[in-house]
């Protein structure tokens, strides 16, 4: 059965300051537990409720856990309470090392997403698995944005985490002052206060920029602002939730 | 102050059977209750923490609540726990009406949301703000559908569900069959197997439909349906969230 060392480490990996300090962060359930074992992650650990290790989807894991070499531990009733981050423990929970990408992959010279102060974990789980379906591979987050790892973001991914690049920034400003200067990359943002969508042109080699979610745009990305667009609109909302934004932008700038 | 029958009456319609039982719901925040008052529903009674009383947005909603004849009651801070539906009380809450729109506005032949099993709140509330974004009047919902009144829809609706009328439909093959039948619309389904959305023509008479997040559309609505589409992915996620897939959708048809 499980230890008492691994029932405190995943109760741990709860918190960001022990993600952080063991670069680990967790994912639940049959299919993100799959798609982390399917990625070029590495996973460290699977604990499965021990009633169903023989259901099917568990055996499958199992086997594909073993396959890789990947140690898997069986769970009590009483463990569970204690390393679930969700109401209903799914039956699986893997410990993933956190992936370090280096460098933004420039390799086809493919639109970048990149998100400053954006703090509501579903929306980032949102952004990332929409730009998973429309092949965008490169995400940059701010330092004041929320953490990706966060297990509320991670279940709001739906797997998507395990198969685009995201970039944890010390400083969003200079990472994209080196993208913009060395690399070429226009510099897009998406506010209130732009030019109408539909006229925008889409040039792969591009960075589209987000703020936050009640505010906006930091005026410190100002200066490196190429351009600024606006999704039009004809309603009385005030503005659109940025998770809708950003799907909506990639979904313009995807299908050209 | 606030009598102990405000207390129980706000604490009651924090259940949906309290809601349906005395066709009210409730709305919190400076910004909902504002907009709740500048709206065509009725406010029957609005709440304020007695501490925030004299402050400049507290006083706004008096003075407008006064001179639109809607009651004030004050609170004090042991009352705000039992009456709270967030974390935080942002000292302000409102008992609204639950409107009565009797049927779809067909006025102006606009396009038509209508959302068949959706579960999430959040979702709900998105698609509501973005409806109001895109100048969407209206919403059919299925009778297996998240309530609009649950006050995480209403929170994330962000003012909107003022402003975009929302049917219940009992019965929404009926509810859709008679437009269709009788007023000509063609309904359009939003799914996994569909034609690309960029050869999709949006003729104004059209309802759009979108299913549940985990199982998209029941096939009681197949026979309905004159046209199916899908937005066109090209990475690794399954799906898109079902917010993100109506933004996407309406921003098409309303920038034509």
């Amino acid at each position: 059965m499980i230890s008492k060392e691994t029932v405190k480490h995943l109760k741990q990996l709860q918190e960001k300051k022990y993600r952080r300090e063991f670069n680990e962060f967790t994912v639940e359930g049959v299919k993100g537990v799959s798609e982390a074992l399917e990625s070029k992650m590495t996973v460290a650990l699977i604990v499965i409720d021990g009633k169903l290790r023989d259901r099917d989807d568990m055996r499958e894991i199992i086997k594909l856990a073993d396959s890789l070499e990947v140690a898997t531990e069986f769970c009590g009733r009483l463990d569970i309470d204690n390393i679930k981050t969700t109401e209903t423990f799914p039956g699986v929970i893997a410990i993933v090392e956190t992936p370090d990408y280096g460098s933004v992959d420039l390799a086809d010279n493919s639109p970048i997403i990149a998100l400053s102060g954006l703090k509501d974990p579903g929306n980032l789980g949102t952004i990332i698995r929409t730009a998973d379906w429309f092949g965008i591979k490169n995400i940059i987050l701010g330092e004041d944005t929320v953490e990706p790892y966060n297990p509320k973001v991670v279940r709001s991914t739906m797997g998507s985490l395990f198969r685009v690049k995201i970039f944890e920034s010390n400083n969003i400003v200079q990472t994209i002052s080196n993208l913009k200067d060395k690399q070429n990359y226009a510099v897009v943002a998406l506010d209130m206060a732009g030019k109408n969508l539909t006229e925008m042109k889409s040039p792969k080699k591009t960075i589209y920029i987000f703020g936050n979610e009640s505010h906006g745009l930091e005026p410190k990305l100002d200066n490196l602002i190429t351009e600024r667009y606006t999704i039009p609109g004809r309603g009385g909302a005030e503005s659109l939730n940025v998770a809708v934004a950003a799907g909506i932008t990639m979904s313009r700038i995807m299908s050209d």
